[in-house]
């Protein structure tokens, strides 16, 4: 499994095939996903030296500049039909594309890295795809929350018995239930917007994180790659490897544990001695030796992946716990630990999302657990609200539960209009944020890509 | 150690000692920082009951209600003055709060709990405190920023040797180090931002997760309390709980992080081996045994601190990982959580920056450090901006090593001043944005204080 | 809160009282855990250097030691009836003893220290006061075993639904259920085995982590104290610190884990849904709010103390990540993560204890639970034991599953026997393991008493 | 990337294909490595079958099985010539190994599953793998200890300033710092031990969780595969997956929170600062744009690496925080955790034991390093020797700093002389310590391999 060959790596020094495979790691899978973005983060680059002033005479001149970006489209283009690999011994993307150029340009493809170092390339190409990825996410949390308010709309004023430390507490509703986890999946938004904001800043021309004696001018890539901002401090630029990512991980483990609690409600509510929900058939797996079984399968690796993205999420603040300043080539592993939280992520947003929709509500089975203890509360309310002090009403409730017994648990739900209550949700307050949301995501992804095409053409 | 009989609790049964223990926990401590938070709660709640339409006979009458809050600005006065104490038999500040009224007002003092339950009581009180603490602990962020921006603009172009993988790698300079590291902390306040977004929710009038059947008014609670937004689903009202604790525990922990990184490099480079820094010797402490110590020990339990933090950020999302919904008793732990984060954290940031207020630069020792080598890469570049291809350049400067002997540090630096680098530092970006967020803060806070003195007089 | 004046602390430098405070932590309270294994291990020191050979005269005389020895016999005295306190001023458990002994002894209070740092006397302390607790731990593990094991035995072949994916699978038992959880509780003590074994190494003699120049016997004081080996290295020794706390920390995140499952399925099958189980109502807290409520906390706050572990073993391990060779003062706050986890950890299993002391099954509840399809595996593999083939067996079961209708639950018990099934639970297995575990918990602490008595008397 | 058709499962229902992927994650990849062990699995429970008494007709004859056996030894020799492949419709080994055998043996292949569930037979091949890996890995531990061991022989007694806090402390020498760190990463055995006799137990005949109706001899299957004891309750052996991950996670976070800070010493005394130690260049890496520069890549890697291993065990305590009893579908990504943790472990003890092996020490440079204040104590404690007070000498010492400017480094080496100081460091004693530890590691794979071989063939 081990190649017992040493390689020559690209500073010419002979370097063992172990430390090989350690420093690369995964890098030539993973890096897949980066060509795009490294291409686009080279165009701006490029465009950027072939405007510089005050040098004797440019860099790359702005016919060359327009060559490298039509070259670089190619290999973008060449990698969207799956026509472009990152070989081991290219080590990484940035890497594979130079040699790409250099093939078709000769000494042309060397210059572009001038004024540039592999700590603010790869730094580029990180922050640009995580705002791709970002707002992909946050379309796929908006089509989750869109699926629960479907559902919960769907299924209206079912009477669900609400409750607490999983003990039947108070009437509520499907609906109620349903739009309850659909906010809060809805609220973490807030976490990705934060690690957007911190993804949105360009590193570009940080070189190693010290600068160059050049005059490059920073705030022209910035604008051509569609960043926010630029990272000011070169050196700040180098250390903010390692910040973005664990502002994403962290949002997306905070998200996770809202899906695992969503997950976990439906596993248990889909026991048959609840029954309130019928998980889709094809999102359940049978049993070797059991025939009578479906099981929540995947349901329950939702809370197993959360547990994952959480132990991600843990190794990235360990990764920077102490680190000196500058560039440390542990950062890198950063890379991978944000890669696979957002897979991870996306995916179990996608499938929440298909249970959602597929997943059947069996008004009966809801009705019929209601006890007569789940009315108490709001009977002693009822009281006080016709004027009976609420101790007296409380106590008066408490030594008479058999008259509790004819309680209905429709006409109970009924009761209960205040906002956010039963008949209180109010589904178009969520309609207007999931648009809201929707169309932030997608204006912001129109503008990068509109970026990316102007920039690679 | 342990108390020998049982005690009553609220709901009159009979308790083990064993279990109030564990179930109180620190919470007759922790909750005293609540007191003020719990006090303007109760007030927005009993203020809103008084003006609540549509009953046959209020609640509490306006007059009522303006007693009950002048009862509570007289708890917070007591408070303040360390006059008022949690008793184990209160088990937490809402029932001491209780007491205290019910002392004073007799039965009035019991209706105010009316159409309340204690979980929407303490998801009030905790993010009227959390508003409070992170809009403190963004103006301490601000104060080390200034410092480190003050400490880096004093030293002004000091050349520093900057490094990569901790080796010497490029000409730097003190105030580049220093900002770039104050911008690394300055941009962690997209965290802080997120996690007060979340915490600027009003959960009041959710009760136990269900709401109640009167007519409460939530959105008057909400404008009472000042709140951006009311948690509109009372059951996701209830999982809300952990949710903002968790956010504001995740940029607890990368902000410390943030900190352990500027604390390693304080450590390092004030080893005697390099001396660019003297630390505070107040801020260092001797040894038992050799004489000739000072230790930096203030900023290594900075790096101690940093992993306690992120042990609890993982503890509260571990904590939420597959709880079912609606409330359950763990969410409590949250509280403790949080309260610990924040304390450790908002201290760290405080001695850190007396540390940065008090450290000194060695000039001498930072111009005495830099060797040939560091200069290769500025001269290659030089060769390039005069014409000379890159790869001709760098194998120029490789093979004479030599001529980099006569090299000057200063001169390297000067030649250094695109955007972030050596001379391209502008400090008044950085004043620009401390100001911003200080404003920010400040409004914030004095229109939290304006609702509380609304209510509370 | 904080005081202004700065100390006197013991170098005679002057330190900021905020450094103070955030150095000393919470020493002044967890060292208190300490004084009596502080005074042990002194006493060991001062007894060996007594008897130290090849100096022109002794550091301390035997008479001297003897002294001393009486002198630590009566702090402990003290401290046993509550009247020794560590006050701010000392720091930590050391100076206080320290203070204590000058105080009586004038000058030869001082020379106890030579020839030691604070460095290996923390360590010794820790480590004695580390295996005192494991062991009293281990026999509280031992504890919750036999009362799961009485608890199944007690309930014996009630039948029980056996789950997987909390999905109804087969026919289980009552006992089976107890007894499982029992030995898994039970093997998680090679866990603290390894813990133990780790601690009982010692560190004494390797004063701030290179030894001295005189001629300390550390096997001498390895004997006194009663450990099982020296930490030959000194370097070492002091790196040793923060191992022993993270192999704890983790043994005891682990048996947290183990005991939230049993608390999971004890909240789950005490819902009313299932009614398998009554819990004990002093160990449930019941509402503000809802009179019929009696909420399983204790349990649910098992689940949340175990997150707090978790957190505090994550944190043991960040803060060893990377830390450089020799003593940090970050190290200390290993002290801090062991001390509340183990805490933690030995409250939660006597409550446990107490809890399954005093559940209840209902056999009724329990016996209804049984749904046909239960038993379908069963019925298959009897027709396979009869000779028909398992493939043919398992269609004939699920063409025809209305014939599991006449299935009974204890019939299906009986038919189960072979070595860890219903009837093959064999309780003498577990009662012979648990009295060999307890017996070799108290050995030892009896072994590791009589060092301390003969130490101090 | 995602394939559009749905596909048949094991079960015959229809899955949707997202869910495959899900489901099924990286086991095709990952069983690769449980091949053998699935097999020998087999062989035992098949034998056992054909053993088994009690029953009308056989339910695999002795020639059957042995058939099966010689059939499961064909499979594996195919595996280790990589002729064997898991397809993603196999979903994972069992089925792979069931598919192979059926098409040789046809109905025989179907009935070896009789008495068996996926959930013992994937506990038993986790078991088996997890062992033989122990073992493996203890062989490396020692392997870097033993050339820990030897660096620090070879160097002798060359004189190096040992630290506290990173500032210079007392004299040390490149052995004691050497074998410092070896003891400790060879104490790390104790984890490692647990871990092991938690893997060592055997699951298999524990079925689904809760036994099967017939006759299954437990014990046989135990004694042919080797296992040191049965897991006794079935319930507990469906249980106990993901217990024994965990154990085996904490070992690897531990050691690799060891060697973690074995690499932050090397990186930081082989900076040229310090320059103590001199990396073996095909160890380091270049860069990019500094042609200069000799990196400590793989020496930061490690520090990055543990910082993973803590997250995967973070995550594995995570995923068994409150899971419910029996089998959970969760459980199944411990396995993912622990091939991943156990990879990166054994890798970079590789890896550490070859720069180990290969770093060179530079005695003029350790040797220059010494300032006076390092020899402040031990000329104190010299006086102390000699009779003077401590107190007395410790400030004559300090009054007189100058004095110590004469001090000669290796004499003050030669003046320490106790257990485990300078030279009173014992390298026979870890020799022995590591020859004992590999010849059990040795011992014990030869038996498991002895078990494998008589199985299958």
């Amino acid at each position: 499994m081990k190649a017992k060959n040493s390689k020559k790596t690209i500073t010419d020094s002979t370097v063992d095939q172990d430390v090989l495979t350690y420093t690369v790691g995964e890098d030539t899978v993973l890096d897949m996903a980066l060509i795009k973005w490294d291409c686009m983060g080279t165009a701006a680059h490029v465009t950027m030296l072939s405007e510089m002033k005050g040098l004797r005479k440019p860099i790359v001149t702005k016919a060359e500049a327009a060559k490298v970006r039509k070259e670089l489209a190619n290999v973008v283009a060449k990698a969207q039909k799956g026509d472009f690999v990152i070989r081991e011994d290219d080590q990484d993307v940035h890497m594979a594309v130079e040699r790409a150029l250099t093939e078709k340009l000769g000494d042309l493809g060397k210059k572009i890295h001038t004024g540039r170092s592999r700590n603010d390339q790869v730094a580029v190409d990180v922050r640009l795809h995580m705002k791709s990825e970002i707002l992909s996410l946050e379309k796929e949390i908006c089509a989750l929350v869109a699926a629960l308010c479907k559902f919960g709309k769907k299924e209206g004023a079912i009477p669900l018995v609400g409750r607490t430390h999983l003990q039947p507490a108070m009437p509520s509703t499907v609906e109620m239930w349903a739009t309850g986890h659909a906010e809060m999946i809805l609220d973490q938004l807030e976490n990705f917007e934060a690690a957007y904001r911190l993804a949105d800043l360009n590193p570009l021309g940080s070189a190693a994180g010290y600068g160059v004696p050049l005059p490059l001018n920073r705030a022209r890539t910035t604008a051509l790659l569609g960043f926010a901002r630029t990272i000011h401090n070169c050196f700040g630029a180098s250390m903010a490897r390692g910040e973005c990512e664990a502002a994403l991980l962290s949002a997306l483990a905070q998200v996770m544990c809202v899906l695992s609690r969503l997950a976990q409600d439906m596993i248990i509510f889909s026991m048959p001695e609840f029954a309130y929900f019928r998980l889709p058939r094809e999102y359940c797996t049978g049993s070797s030796i059991m025939p009578q079984k479906y099981n929540p399968d995947v349901l329950e690796l939702v809370r197993g992946k959360t547990a994952q993205v959480v132990g991600w999420q843990t190794a990235a603040l360990t990764l920077l716990h102490g680190m000196p300043g500058g560039y440390n080539r542990d950062l890198q592993d950063a890379k991978l630990l944000y890669m696979k939280g957002l897979e991870t992520t996306r995916t179990t947003l996608r499938i929440m999302t298909k249970i959602v929709e597929g997943m059947k509500t069996d008004p009966d089975a809801c009705r019929a657990a209601f006890t007569p203890g789940v009315f108490a509360t709001d009977v002693a309310l009822r009281k006080v609200a016709a004027g009976v002090p609420w101790r007296d009403a409380y106590h008066d409730v408490r030594d008479h539960l058999e008259l509790l017994e004819s309680e209905d648990c429709d006409a109970a739900v009924k009761a209960k209009t205040h906002e956010g209550t039963c008949l209180g949700v109010d589904g178009a307050l969520y309609s207007a944020r999931i648009s809201a949301a929707k169309a932030l995501a997608s204006k912001r992804l129109a503008a990068l890509e509109a970026c990316c095409k102007k920039l690679l053409r």
